[in-house]
């Protein structure tokens, strides 16, 4: 009697260590995956709070002197230059795209395994990288050349009469800048997810 | 007799399908995984070439007009802007890192299954697509003003005068842009490789 229970009682033991085990290494590899996608998840929201506000900065840039001649006022918009205005349209769209990115997100969290979404991210994240980066790195070159001039080709430095212009556009640029690097860690964290498949 | 023969040759033809369709699987797995390894090898020469033709091409540029006055010579060389320098050493920075990524693509063709390499690869593949697209968007938006010049700001176009300076600057952004889009595909390939594994 005594023998059958002890037997009964390991025979219990055995199965519940199973069954934990068993569990256990999908649960473990689950929650490494989910911890991954909700770090995703902030990341994007980080990434698209910087791209909304270096469209928002550069969109409502507009300076105008308060002195003018005769013929026309002293104006300077983001419109002025052309790459100002591909600065904002690349970076409305990068936040239009994060928006999007949003529930696929989500679903990432809801379903870690789900690999088919986490890919289709990924294609759409290497390509932003390169739209942020270069909207951010051509707005840059002009702003660079605003603060400082260049004496070779004589092209002057505007910054020292629209100096408030040339502030914001400097921060728009930095907040583009960031969006951007936001986004190369996006790909590498969805890449290191997808290897750990 | 003629019985026991045909159920042996069924039994022969039964561990050849067995035997073939055993090898079959992984074959053709690390197979598809070598022609991306060496798709990838292929892409990296590619990039190879267009990262140097860009550097060398922006790096020779050197144009001294034909006349002069009393005080100096008007001449265009790449370091004459900051913009043009940066993407000479960015380009060049590319050209050293596809030289030495070649032997680990090599390792790639080798061992389809090394996903170490491949991820290493990845990794430093990503932050090149910034960096290329940096230097060759910031070169653009400098050429397109040399092209056009700006009313808003005053700033003059200089390739009326510096018109075999500009080509050679436009082909370099061009060469570079290549690079850049050819560092996306290499992304994606291994993002694709590791998503198999």
């Amino acid at each position: 009697m005594d023998s059958t229970k002890r037997t009964d009682e390991t025979a219990i033991n055995i199965t519940e260590s199973k069954s934990v085990k068993g569990k256990a290494t999908p649960n473990q590899h689950g929650g490494s995956k989910r911890g991954v996608a909700i770090f995703d998840f902030v990341l994007r929201v980080c990434a698209l709070v910087a791209a909304l506000v270096a469209t928002i900065t550069m969109g409502t840039t507009d300076q105008t002197l308060p002195f003018f001649t005769q013929f026309f006022q002293f104006q300077a918009s983001y419109d002025d230059l052309p790459t100002f205005t591909f600065f904002v349209i690349a970076n409305a769209i990068a936040s239009g795209y994060l928006v999007l990115s949003l529930p696929f997100s989500i679903v990432c969290i809801v379903r870690p395994h789900a690999a088919g979404a986490r890919l289709l991210l990924l294609i759409f994240d290497i390509v932003l990288v390169a739209f942020t980066t270069a909207a951010a790195a051509s707005a840059a070159a002009i702003v660079y050349l605003a603060h400082n001039g260049n004496s070779n080709t004589n092209w002057l430095a505007i910054c020292q009469q629209f100096d408030d212009f040339c502030q914001r556009v400097s921060g728009a640029v930095v907040a583009s800048l960031i969006a951007a690097v936001v986004f190369v860690f996006l790909v590498l964290l969805s890449a290191v997810a997808l290897r750990r498949h």
